[in-house]
């Protein structure tokens, strides 16, 4: 990898004439982290609106072999954002003009620097519903869910990010700028370019449109709250209500620990002896609603819960769901360090996961709590650290190696919606094994051959190990 | 491309030791077609239910460069399993062993060579559904659905088989057998290697195995046929509908000509004099269809229906889904030869497109039937001829080429579910662009250095065109 020279940023500056070019290192600065670990100053950072001018940086870039890494508002938990061999930084979150809603076509076209809750709002606006729903939605740019692939708690019905995308514009690693899909929802003219881009955690080119598919909004929505004395109770209610022919929009699941952690951070009213709580929530027709938040009351009771609670308003619901929210902003009081995962198992497995789980707890001396999208098998395993306590890092990091190696023993996987990124990059060999990491190596050698989009993310470099430390 | 000698048949019959390997001509010109145009004799027909063997097979046809044609049924009509080449046939057909339902992973596990109406049966007693619906479902099978992403009419509410799969085995074009995603519906963990290869119509591998999600299965359906005197006021009808909240699980239209064609066929009482019918399924809760089947019908009616039919029980819903069915069969007694397009375009843009095709009809005068999947923008084009006839074969030849480039400038694509096979390809430069062709062709060049996983498909040869003479 090349440095960033003088002459460089004198063609950079040429090169940009409708935005910025940042050089100063306080303005680098706040471009050298995001929402995981690690600080990696970028030679320039670059903002323009003009897709024209960034195909003509990343052909510099690729000519001179600089590093380009692309970002949105760096929420990643998994540091797909970070600037870790220097280079150019893109700051796409000022590529935010573009946000349209074709209700005819039910469909949304947008630039990568929109907000995804903005994205949802001008769909409800029109009757329409945008499905993906990460937690971050609020804060997090289209165009970092499109990289990342995010999901969220209506995956369980709705599915991911990748499931919305039905087109692209892409400026590739070598400064071409294609279009991938259309904005017609079947497609099968050639391979799925759209859908080896949106995940591909910006290794394999910079998104700078996207095709978004919308579904009409459902007209109603009920949630349920169902208290458990057994973990093992509650998943078996999660596996009853969907082999009952009700698809709940979310299933989430809190463990003892999360539950107890709200409930010192703002009392609610939470069962802090109970062993889980399940929160659901069921979309559609209000007329199916009335019945079928009946039968799944019914169900959780059938299974043990000790009590089933059904809020009879809007401001009940949201109390509710605000337990849910407060979970992650609750447990970062105990300890300053939050490392956030996402191992994901086949959703029979959760109880084996969360038993497992426990034993990782007790044999490390870690404090983790679970909760999670327990209705598609994405828990989010949280440890509660301090990250500069060496000591306790290293049995951190011991500890999520055991996560990850846990969730592909019982079939599940590394990451369900948080990236590989720089973090989990040295276990990806272990769930896919040489030949299917290799033939995903081969495409990006041969899509990116100068290895300048994004580089140092999602393949292990050689001894590559987890460091937290 | 080298031919087969009898010495690669002495190592092909010392590698297949559980299966047959046919060399008859008899036997092999079983082989040399599918459902679509010309006939290409292979070498050698292999049928093994052995991974193992499929695998070796596959390195000693890397290693001699063989073409190998995969092949399930062979209902395709874009000649995805056709021999061009001569080489190898691989019948997966006979690979049907594996149809497993895990009901609390809501997923099912399948071999290549199952028929797609069993895996619907299987999940079905389950109280599942495994969503899409080709119209061949119960002749061909879920192999051939993966290797060419196959839609159907459920594609509106529930999308297309890509939507379905979540994990491969895969046997690569070198030999090697590599496991692509998993059971879970949640997976980011590197590329999406299963969404690339799904669609991909045999070219980067042979799928062996295949993970699909399943849904609850809705508890009830109801069906409406509305009756248009005009072809635009039916595609209004069709966006007023899904801008409303409703999202119907099937939109089907059948044009006058389809009307016609199958009340000559078998009198079913369908409204001659009509320019187009709708035919609308709604699944879901009891309750919330008796609702939404009165809005619909209204909608209907407020753009100009000048009849809606509700069907009473299933008799009378089974009637109205029968004109459906059979506009294919009744077209073909018109004449002996049917060409059925997949050209599909945003939904906004149906009436629009109905309009080209009937200038298309007059312009080079072809006997051109619509019907088709217009909820989605997915019509199917039948223009029904004579191949023995030349001269009309060159009108048909260029009606197909306008057809497609009328759909690529509606900002649609050459192919909504039938795949590209041999008599696309010659078009797809126009719809991708000489980059975005080249994006493809490298991955296929870097997975399969030796052209050998189903030669002469997708990509055109140089001066390639149409020809169905």
């Amino acid at each position: 990898m090349k440095v960033v020279t003088p002459s460089h940023i004198e063609e950079i500056k040429s090169i940009v004439k409708t935005g910025k070019v940042l050089i100063d290192e306080s303005d680098r600065f706040s471009y050298s982290f995001d929402g995981s670990f690690g600080t990696f100053l970028p030679d320039v950072v670059i903002q323009t609106k003009s897709v024209e001018e960034l195909a003509s940086l990343v052909k510099l870039a690729n000519r001179e072999k600089i590093p380009v890494y692309p970002r949105g508002q760096a929420t990643s938990l998994s540091g797909g954002p970070l600037p870790v061999k220097g280079g150019m930084v893109l700051d796409l979150s000022v590529l935010d003009d573009v946000l349209e809603i074709h209700e005819e076509d039910l469909i949304a076209v947008v630039s990568p620097g929109v907000l995804t809750a903005d994205i949802h709002k001008a769909a409800e606006k029109k009757g329409l519903m945008y499905p993906p729903d990460p937690s971050s939605s609020h804060v997090s740019t289209i165009g970092g869910n499109l990289a990342e692939n995010s999901g969220g708690p209506r995956g369980l019905k709705y599915g991911v990010t990748k499931d919305y995308v039905i087109g692209l514009e892409v400026i590739t690693p070598e400064g071409e700028i294609i279009h991938t899909g259309g904005r017609t929802v079947k497609n099968v003219t050639g391979y799925d370019l759209t859908k080896l881009i949106v995940g591909s955690e910006g290794t394999l080119g910079i998104i700078t449109k996207a095709i978004l598919r919308l579904l009409p909004k459902p007209p109603a929505s009920e949630t349920i709250m169902a208290v458990f004395d057994s973990l093992v109770d509650a998943g078996s209610a999660i596996s009853k209500i969907l082999s009952s022919g009700i698809l709940p929009a979310k299933m989430e699941l809190m463990d003892q620990a999360s539950i107890v952690a709200v409930e010192n951070y703002e009392p609610l009213g939470l069962p802090v002896d109970a062993e889980a709580i399940i929160l659901i929530e069921l979309d559609g027709h209000p007329l199916a609603l009335k019945d079928e938040i009946k039968q799944a009351a019914e169900l959780c009771y059938l299974v043990g819960a000790r009590a089933v609670r059904i809020p009879k308003n809007e401001a009940e619901k949201a109390e509710i769901w605000k337990a849910r929210k407060l979970v992650s902003p609750a447990i970062v009081r105990i300890k300053p360090t939050k490392i956030s995962e996402d191992a994901t198992v086949p959703r029979s497995k959760i109880p084996q996961m969360c038993a497992r789980l426990q034993e990782i707890r007790d044999k490390y001396n870690v404090h983790l709590v679970v909760f999670g999208h327990a209705g598609d098998g994405n828990l989010h395993p949280n440890i509660i650290c301090d990250k500069n306590d060496k000591e306790e890092m290293r049995r951190v990091e011991q500890a999520v190696a055991e996560i990850f190696t846990a969730a592909v023993e019982l079939g599940g996987t590394l990451s369900g919606e948080h990236g590989i990124g720089t973090m989990k990059a040295p276990f990806m060999e272990m769930e896919l094994g040489p030949v299917g990491l290799d033939m995903m190596k081969r495409i990006k050698k041969v899509w990116d051959p100068n290895n300048i989009m994004n580089p140092g993310k999602i393949f292990p470099e050689k001894g590559q190990k987890l460091e937290l430390s």
